[in-house]
């Protein structure tokens, strides 16, 4: 698995004061952000190729509730199509690495040519990508 | 079904020009939390019986890309349990009412007493909401 | 003065319970973008023209906390240049009109050609506006 | 001069690509959340005390655009009053250092006391936090 660590802002805190719940999900995409930037990969990187990666589904389950703390997101490649990846997103406070995971999500990423406004085959640094995610 | 108009803004697009995915939820909670309403029931009611309604789950369906238009948010509880209420969410369009939803969620609220720290019976306003909603 | 009124959404909340300072600047913008799409002057219908709105100054003032309610957002052109005009947002809860506003801000928008990536004249659709909401 | 490594996500983008103007705003914070953070001073470690720092006025200029980048978050505290401090923010992307900065901000902020609801002077910790901050 693939952690990254991402810090959690103060914006991110609703009224109740834990992290409001669509943030869970813009945190998972904080961490394959830099993941997936670690390979080149980046949103400008795959639209000069005419690409877009775009979500197309999102199973979660949210256990316990986040504070205004450091997280590790644990990130695993469980599912490839030829046209999509499905990443399992863990997220812990950094000091409970053990425990279950207070939150996880398996988010579906569809290749999308941008000009022809459809699904694509995973363009050839997704591919590689994923083979060294996996191995 | 429940359906509630929202305005999508500016401030919801990526720099793709589309909804970002993380803010289909947030319109999601904005349609919910306009019908709650109108049943008096909020955030500072809940609270101030000690009670917070809190995501347990989230499974959606990204279908077609929302753009900076008005949506129709359409909802229907789907199930119910002592503790929580499951809430399908479908977003169209207003222009677009027959067709297939763009998005669609079930999302999954527990009752939680605050002081607790733990889920508990639903409370009896939101019990009657359930049964107003349905029949 | 225009008058636009904009349900403040629960997201819009920090841990304090109150609206996240930041997004009494998104409230402006969601009420101005109202003002100027009764015109249709949006970002598409300017962008297609290679031309964007950017914001160049700030001026803002935090006078009282708002909540999570619906608000009045009263806009004014106050100043007017060859490539730039400057308005006036002042933001009240709805039942408090004859108050002093418990925000207010001047934001000054300067047009920019894309393509180029510098200041330009104000399009003749802006200027137009302009005039009409001052007479 | 104080300065933090803040890293720009792609939920701060706009529909152009360039950092939402609101969220120049949120980049100041979290930078600034930091540095106080180092001296023990948080959002719960005044709430604890009854105290907020809440914002009372910004000043701020957008001179470039900010894109999907690391920055540079630099703050200096340039007035100070009994009840009240002022922080001057900069922020260039890392690799500009010796320019101009992308945008600057003065942010004042004023302690007030949450069960009072009205200003109240710097409570002691914020004190020693300037005198350190500026000898």
């Amino acid at each position: 698995m693939k952690v990254v660590r991402i810090d959690i802002e103060f914006e991110d805190l609703d009224a109740g004061g834990v992290v409001h719940h669509p943030n869970y999900i813009k945190i998972c995409e904080r961490a394959r952000t830099r993941w997936f930037g670690e390979f080149g990969i980046t949103f400008s990187s795959l639209k000069n190729k005419e690409i877009a990666m775009v979500i197309s589904s999102i199973k979660a389950n949210y256990l316990r509730a986040l504070r205004h703390e450091p997280v590790h997101v644990r990130m695993k490649i469980i599912e490839k199509t030829e046209k999509s990846l499905t990443v399992l997103h863990e997220i812990s406070p950094i000091d409970t690495e053990k425990r279950t995971p207070f939150f996880s999500a398996e988010i579906t990423l569809v290749a999308a040519n941008i000009s022809l406004g459809r699904s694509c085959p995973l363009p050839e640094e997704i591919v590689q990508f994923i083979e060294s995610a996996i191995y």
